[in-house]
């Protein structure tokens, strides 16, 4: 709550925000998207490790996603598409510390699929939410393009790194 | 279901082991621990990374440990419990090589909590399947043994190396 206040104050966004408190989760990100409620609920779509970050990371998606994954029909991901990105600062395991797991938590991202919405970033809205409190990451709706411009180096395979993985 | 059928001849244990293949399952362990159907959906515990063998991985859990996990009452955890750890070879991102990916599929675990079946071992079942084709681990029950001497560096968390991840 004492996040959202002081994201309300400093963005002016008092009214438009206002339904973000209301609703029980984080501040909005300054392009308006939101935390989907319910994401801790969602199915895995991949783990990976970040060596450069010492990220330890897991992408979990919608149902949508998880439909599209499982169905191989991925190249585009299909309108409603949600995915989400949650990563750690890696924790070596006390008793046997060659297993790095979840420590800090550092953020979590989501990228929505809606090719009208967000024509300028390739047909995907961007939002990151940083720390244990959730803060909306960006200064004003145009931090998506950083997040467009790294995501360009993969723009064949529909502007997403994460390929699902395939569970026998 | 060749591989269902290999175990049958080779195990001699054509009567109990049918109704694997009618359920279309793989094979039981030789514990005749059965691979859950609906494993794939279950909800995410933890991701982490293995340095020793290069495997990323990740741990879900049934409905019983997600409960047990977000209540905190992990110690020890709830009979009823199962924990399922995926296993792949790390794979580098071929546009990003920093992010290490699910590769090869290595096996899937499980460990099924009830206290009165599994007393020899920590009031865990322990099971594993192997490779896309998820053949079953072990020439005999005894191989159980095997996971219990490692998770006994850990009987303080009640056996398991993993912990829960907290997620805001």
């Amino acid at each position: 709550m004492r996040a959202t206040g002081i994201a309300l104050l400093s963005l002016g966004l008092a009214v438009s925000a206002l339904p973000a408190a209301a609703e029980g989760g984080p501040a909005p990100a300054p392009n308006g998207i939101r935390l989907p409620a319910d994401y801790k609920d969602w199915r895995l779509i991949s783990p990976s490790y970040r060596t450069d970050k010492n990220h330890v990371r897991a992408i979990l998606g919608n149902d949508t996603a998880i439909q599209a994954a499982r169905a191989g029909k991925t190249l585009p991901w299909p309108d409603g598409t949600v995915l989400a990105k949650l990563v750690w600062k890696e924790a070596p395991h006390e008793r046997f510390p060659a297993a790095l797991e979840p420590g800090e938590f550092v953020h979590v991202e989501i990228m929505v699929r809606d090719n009208k919405r967000y024509a300028a970033t390739g047909g995907w809205g961007y939002a990151r939410w940083l720390g244990k409190d959730l803060k909306p990451y960006g200064k004003d709706a145009g931090f998506a393009q950083e997040c467009h411009a790294c995501h360009t180096l993969v723009q064949d395979t529909d502007h997403e790194f994460t390929r699902p993985v395939s569970l026998p």
